[in-house]
């Protein structure tokens, strides 16, 4: 373990180019017109893989965006642990606010800029280093299987598929995924429970076209004001989601989880520093931190309808959309709650409105064990990377995929992240710390090292 | 007045050229990109001005748009008609919904469509026609004053001010403006009262940036879903608004002018047609026809907020915007609706938001008299052109000049419309059809004819 993760300090610099070649790539997933830079993404990192020691390096095609496999297989008596990395990613808008282009990634004092940079490049790329450091050296004390997917940032709707066609060869003993964040800088920390998502799409239909609000205004009803009066039937001042049966299947938080959830450090200035004079809000009875990991929420996403450029448009218009997410926590079902939320949205919408409703992306809640030597494994690792043992806590943020492992291949999943709260995930000036990519590497290769101990194979 | 209509006649097909010529001016005054399109229309109206007789034509300055102003003065013994029309024209968006180019004028079986085409270059075309036909005669029995604003669509500014400077040389004995509808084809009708204005944006600011809507969703207020529920508590169901206040100065409408404004007819058709199945809604104990007329109404005429692009972005925005107009009647004061509405906004903002209210237009509603030689000279003249005298209505539009007309020159205002309701105002599609500018052009003709001879001056 100490020759790799020498050799990987010695690399350091050139570990950073190749971050920077990978992230120069907008693999957009969601917008058609990127689907050229998506395959880019995916042969590069096929390339990559096959300089790290791994074989059988393919690009699997599927319905929509590749996924990019590879493995190295030492011995059957050996632990195999099965690594999952996201290469697509967020729409960089808007523009406006990037200080620097999205797309031209930049380190300005050891933080690299771009889109992408945690979320999830960086942090896949942190396990690649290391399994080529360790290649370097000799290999890997375990067999290692990789696979890396274009499509969750949409919600990776083939994943599954290819999941399930590929089940038996991911055989392994535990999934690795890094595509979260530690608590804060110097605190280490391993996510053990994610919320679920249900993403949809309302769009309200009144006139047959604009009109004109002086000759028509106040005898036809107008969509954009009566989807806002929808919206405002879904959630209470608070944040309270008033869907009928929308918290039946959530799982009380009892005493111990509460306690021990208030126990783990949170950078509340960070989380302020974002926020700003919105902090501070939430569900009645709930902590900031359970709030944010343990009870669901609904957020819109995206509204548009009639004028919105500049000045003044005096247009009654034709329709009005808004984009609408939940997230959702053991035990929520997001196809259940995506029935309910359209039995309220049509409840609530007045006669006169064609409403359509589409559910666009949905992922299940997840909660991963925490008494498997893999964990164990991580825990040790993160003392060699980052020299602390890390905490345990719940996150917000959603990875399909976790529940997919469980559910589709029968495994447990460590999540290893390496972001920082403040890496504006999703949002302008996405950011990873050189700090963060090179801890990540030295805690990847001392994984290896301790899940091969756990299993007396060192 | 006979060899004046003959020589219209004769001209139709060039005058049909003209108005083409002028519509394919993108003279869009909301949008700064399209300034120099406004001093090209501002120009060739000029130059017809002057082909068409009038001396003293000048394109006056003003701090935004040109005013294009000339003259005709007989005999200080003949009435005097000050002309009223403008030049600019409505944004062509939504783009994708013209069948074709906006500002590509077609004539398709006797329609002209083009942005614009009725409001309002078509109809203050129909004046200048007429103007030029007199000249070719010998000249219009009466004086003539005309002036020709851009800033319309965008609420006059910098009107008042020309008006204030230029009063003594504005003096007239009435003033007409073509920019409205009759009720029918073959219906003609004089719209009498008109509403006024109150265009508001409100800009909801949450947190610093746009956030992940996992890792900060259900702890950070949402301004998309706080704005919202604003719009939500701007106004009941059915439409009756509830901003303290709205309606206190609200002249009830008396049983007499009720029985006469059912007494209109409506072309109910085209109104379902385009409303669709929007139609029907409305304030509760009104008609169609007074909600449209004599009652104040609020419309949400634009909205707009984080992700609008194709598919799923799980972002919690950092603001929301909403462009929101009051349509207002006797005797709201449209400086005053503009304070309560901010003052109800505030008071319904959440805790977290920083909210920004901006006024951006503001218009006062004109009932006009209806007891003057002018007004009679009008109807005569509607039966020259279109063979029916006209019923006298009240129309759900601003035009805010007719209040400035009253308060700053002390001028009656005759509104002679030539649209028809179907004709896509500030839509896509707009039209103008031939049978309405030709019988506009007569309906003009006849009107200067009548003028002169109800002041004993033909």
């Amino acid at each position: 373990m100490h020759a790799a993760i020498e050799h990987a300090h010695r690399d350091r610099d050139a570990a950073v180019e190749r971050l920077l070649a990978l992230l120069a790539i907008p693999s957009v997933s969601t917008q058609s017109e990127h689907a050229d830079d998506i395959r880019s993404a995916a042969s590069l990192l096929a390339e990559r893989m096959r300089t790290a020691g791994l074989t059988g390096v393919r690009v699997d095609e599927t319905e929509g965006h590749p996924v990019v496999y590879g493995e190295r297989m030492v011995d059957d008596g050996r632990p195999t642990v099965l690594i999952y990395g996201h290469y697509d990613v967020q729409p960089p808008d808007p523009l406006a606010l990037w200080t620097t282009p999205p797309f031209e990634p930049r380190v300005v004092d050891d933080v690299v800029f771009a889109r992408g940079a945690a979320d999830d490049k960086g942090q896949l790329s942190a396990h690649l280093e290391a399994i080529a450091a360790w290649h370097a050296v000799g290999g890997t004390p375990t067999n290692v299987k990789v696979f890396l997917e274009g499509e969750e940032e949409i919600g990776s709707p083939n994943l599954g598929a290819w999941l399930r066609t590929h089940a038996s060869e991911l055989q392994a003993d535990v999934a690795v995924i890094s595509d979260s964040a530690m608590i804060a800088r110097g605190t280490p920390s391993i996510v053990y429970g994610l919320r679920g998502l249900a993403y949809m799409e309302v769009i309200a239909r009144g006139p047959n076209q604009d009109l004109h609000s002086g000759l028509y205004g106040g005898a036809v009803l107008n969509p954009a004001g009566a989807l806002a009066r929808i919206i405002a039937g879904l959630q209470g001042e608070d944040g309270r989601v008033t869907i009928p049966g929308f918290y039946d299947r959530v799982r009380p938080l009892d005493d111990d989880e509460r306690a021990e959830l208030a126990a783990v450090p949170f950078d509340t200035t960070s989380f302020s520093k974002a926020a700003g004079r919105a902090a501070g809000w939430g569900e009645a009875g709930f902590s900031l931190k359970e709030r944010i990991g343990a009870r669901p929420s609904l957020d819109v996403n995206g509204l548009v309808s009639g004028w919105t450029g500049e000045g003044a448009k005096t247009v009654l218009p034709s329709s009005a959309t808004a984009k609408i997410s939940m997230r959702l926590v053991p035990d929520q079902d997001p196809g259940e709650i995506a029935r309910l939320f359209e039995q309220h949205v049509r409840a609530l919408a007045p006669e006169g409105l064609t409403i359509e409703v589409r559910s666009m992306t949905g992922a299940w809640p997840a909660v991963c064990p925490r008494d498997i030597p893999a964990m164990r494994a991580a825990e040790s690792a993160y003392e060699v990377g980052f020299g602390r043992a890390p905490v345990f806590t719940r996150e917000g943020g959603s990875i399909p995929v976790v529940a997919d492992m469980a559910e589709i291949l029968g495994l447990p999943t460590v999540l290893m992240g390496f972001g920082l709260p403040d890496d504006n995930l999703h949002a302008p000036n996405e950011k990873f710390e050189l700090g963060q990519f090179f801890g990540g590497i030295d805690t990847c290769i001392a994984f290896h090292a301790a899940l091969a101990e756990a299993h007396g194979t060192s």
